[in-house]
């Protein structure tokens, strides 16, 4: 097994078929770390949360880091990082094109993975704060396997072959171990 | 469904069972996640990993948070948080017991998730690096379905009726449909 650092495209790519992701803050340098579900509309990452400790830490200081993962097997597995800050999207003069946004995103998940309103033990239905987060950077890594290297090799190779040959080649070829 | 605070028994026995976890520090307010493999023997988290950017500043800053998951369904999870700081386990006298438990921790898991030592792209293989996390405190959440808070009243309701009677009352009472 090798790991390897993704290229920019396939991170983008992995965050916009992840929902689930992990959010972390900061304030007077400890950080916090909660999950939650977003959902990526060109630079911004859109989601709905309940007021709590993350709120208010990222209304003094707006710097996170979100997580994303895809885990096949221990040995088969991307993890995505993304840098970026908060803007909260109150019902205010400008906001409107964000938050239709934000409403367009959450009527495609009724369910959410960490629910904004839903009760917390005993207490009232929470009101839902609308927010983005603006992709500064993302990086990824991902492993990969030593038996596709070589295989990625022979399709090197295979490019300078003629067609009877690939095909050939692809009818008897074990079985790719690779996904 | 609800969401509900676990205790910090619950807490302890969920921290205890899972071993993947997502590991955020943070430097000058800017947050950082990494997921990573961990193992919890009395207070302290346990782990081993290469020296880049999360040692470095943890190294500045030991304040950590981690957070852990055990997702069944979009209504069926319970989500970790734990607060805690870093210590680095270099090989110096005095570090030898954390060390040796360390070591067997370790040994118990051949493959890390996160594997520290296993060389990244074209890199050579990374000297792994041990450390420990002392666990400050830890708050869980987790759904509760609303029909299990039924069973729940029922349950104390019993608690003042004669054996017979619960005895009857399991025999006949339909399948629970909570954990």
């Amino acid at each position: 097994m090798l790991i390897q650092a993704m290229t920019v495209e396939e991170c983008w790519a992995m965050l916009a078929r992840n929902n689930i992701a992990r959010l972390a803050c900061a304030r007077d340098n400890q950080p916090y770390i909660v999950p939650l579900r977003v959902d990526l509309d060109g630079q911004f990452l859109y989601g709905y949360t309940a007021l709590g400790r993350k709120i208010e830490w990222m209304r003094t200081n707006p710097l996170v880091c979100l997580e994303c993962e895809e885990v096949t097997t221990d040995r088969v597995w991307a993890s995505l990082i993304v840098f970026g800050h908060y803007e909260e999207l109150p019902h205010i003069p400008g906001n409107e094109d964000a938050r239709r946004v934000a409403d367009r995103l959450f009527q495609r998940h009724p369910m959410w993975w960490e629910p904004a309103t839903v009760p917390l033990g005993t207490s009232a239905r929470r009101a839902p704060i609308a927010f983005r987060i603006h992709v500064d950077g993302l990086t990824g890594r991902r492993t990969v396997q030593e038996n596709s290297q070589h295989d990625r090799q022979d399709s090197a190779r295979r490019d300078s072959q003629p067609v009877w040959l690939i095909r050939m080649w692809h009818r008897l070829r074990p079985t790719r171990t690779d996904a």
